[in-house]
């Protein structure tokens, strides 16, 4: 048989037994050489050799010794979460939040950095840098260990990591982000719209793990959608879907003024509507109603499961969901469940670090990050 | 080796090399013994016995031989089409429309039946018995000769084959379409959204052969949409996808009222404005207007490669598409290709052609339907 297969099969088949071990051991116990051979299918003499040499990498250590039983305690071993790190950065109207989290998505590190929406396009990249540069020196590491950056960000996004159209943010149409984050961590760099991120978050660690179909709605001083379908962030074809934002009859672009529009905070008007005041209950009302507009033509239009509401007015969920329920009741034939992030803040920065594990994973199912030597 | 499989495993295994002949040959040339066996990877001893068993099971035919070159010229060998028929069923407000189909997806025989929209629903599915029985007695079969039906309806339709909805058709909600058909032949229904339905041809026989992602407007007495998402056609969590129509601010329920509200056909509107006509003119823009808004909801919601226009008023394709293409720009931040169907009214039924042709081969992919003698 042996005789048959090329240099290149053998190595493939390598990477691929590799792998296999990886995945039976991520996010898992520890597990003896006898549970990882019948994890995997592999037979025990391949077990032994992949697990040596992923040892030898530094993609497995060895955990504790398991007691009792009779004879030596069979050795166990674990995934080395710690044997990569990627970055993560949420690039907002009021804040830069950069993470450094290890193979298992878990965040070790992270440092924020205040903006203001109305900061030009120079002011915005070096807060990137300062937020990403203080990530890095908490975590001991300078950007040529990180192997690969996951970038979040309002407006549209092309293939290539730039920013194609923003309307939130002055000058910020037309930046490079992969190349300027390049510069901090010449690693792969992956820009995504943070809706959308948000949206993988909240299928990967938030609420809407068990949903195949999720409408994410952003909820906060600015309204977005990203949509999860068959399990998977749908993009559309160039990068543009749930901008539904753009059609003015679904109310998107003036939802948000009806609490702002009293020259105050959006938190204070919710608080407000919290303790009963009156005017405050009907702007949480008006809001709720365009909020609902936008959101009910995503729900006719895809009938998903789910709807996660996320961002900064989140936080408001006693106030807002059920009036949004009673709004979505009112449009849609089939009102699908509402929850509420529980991600809050974090949903876009964690699913920056999700990308970039993504693209990480990518590069190791295909082969151009070899686990083991390559014949 | 064969110690080690049982006769389970071995019955799956000569499924699948069946399968593989089958899927060589469909659609295609004939072959040589020797060219099937290059296009299935089987051995020629192993593609000698499956097409020895798929002659005699009456799946494959010999084609003529092969003329020239030396000695005696190769068999060949073709798949026969004509080895099963499906049949599709449109039920529609003005027709009722039954087609028989080979395994290619050949319409053959076909049958239509003239309805009201006020018809009720006893009337409409005695035209429904009517249109099958006619169409099968033209292809000279009884419905135990069917291998599947399609059908498809206005409204939303649950996994069973029962109408949840329908506004368009009396007395229509809660009908069993499928018990209905299966009482006229016995092999299973398959029930389905007309909309879904014309995007699923459109996709398979229509201009979205090479679209991934498509939204199929049903421009039409009716206004709906249906949605192929990642090259599937995307149902939702209770098939009720594609009903933006019910968000009146989208225009959806008002727009063919345009077209109808001076009491004539909409068609005749159409040809007044083809003649220069102004107050069709007038009545076209409103109507494409309307169409528009729901389409731009959907557009800037997927971002789909191409929208496909199909029903009715698309024979109107002269006067609709360009003002359609105007409007879309002024709303959607990437307008996507616009094209006019090819397929008409053929479209719904076709689709439901597929449905029952995709039954058929889901029940030979998992061994329902054995292709050749099991172990």
């Amino acid at each position: 048989m042996a005789g048959e297969l090329s240099g290149g099969d053998l190595s493939r088949l390598r990477q691929l037994n590799a792998l296999a071990v990886i995945k039976a051991l991520q996010g898992g116990p520890s597990l003896t050489l006898t549970e990882v051979a019948k994890h995997t299918g592999l037979s025990r003499a391949s077990t032994e050799d992949v697990v040596r040499e992923l040892l030898g990498k530094g993609w497995l250590a060895e955990a504790g010794a398991t007691a009792g039983g009779v004879g030596r305690p069979a050795r166990r071993y674990r995934f080395r979460a710690d044997a990569g790190r990627v970055l993560g950065i949420d690039i907002g109207g009021h804040k830069i939040r950069a993470v450094v989290a290890d193979l298992d998505g878990n965040v070790e590190h992270s440092a924020g950095v205040p903006v203001t929406p109305e900061m030009g396009r120079l002011d915005r990249l070096a807060a990137v840098d300062r937020a990403a540069a203080e990530c890095l020196a908490a975590a001991g590491m300078t950007g040529a260990d990180v192997w690969a950056s996951g970038v979040g960000t309002t407006g549209l996004v092309d293939g290539s990591g730039r920013v194609l159209l923003s309307e939130a943010l002055p000058e910020w149409t037309g930046v490079d982000l992969a190349a300027h984050v390049r510069r901090l961590a010449p690693a792969p760099v992956l820009v995504e719209n943070d809706s959308k991120l948000a949206a993988l978050a909240e299928c990967w660690r938030g609420v809407a793990r068990y949903a195949k179909d999720m409408v994410f709605l952003l909820a906060g001083l600015r309204t977005g959608a990203g949509l999860v379908i068959d399990g998977k962030l749908h993009r559309g074809f160039a990068n543009a879907s749930g901008e539904i934002g753009a059609l003015p009859v679904l109310g998107w672009l003036r939802a948000q003024e009806h609490l702002t529009a009293a020259s105050g905070e959006a938190s204070d008007v919710f608080a407000a509507a919290r303790a009963g005041d009156k005017a405050a209950n009907a702007a949480v009302r008006r809001y709720v109603k365009d909020l609902a507009l936008g959101a009910s033509a995503l729900v006719l239009a895809l009938d998903p499961q789910m709807v996660v509401v996320g961002g900064g007015f989140s936080r408001s969920a006693d106030v807002l969901i059920e009036p949004l329920r009673r709004e979505l009741d009112r449009w849609c034939i089939r009102t699908p469940e509402v929850r509420m992030s529980a991600l809050g803040d974090e949903a876009v920065v964690l699913g920056a670090v999700r990308l970039a594990l993504d693209d990480v994973e990518d590069r190791v199912l295909d082969g151009r990050t070899p686990l083991v030597s390559q014949l």
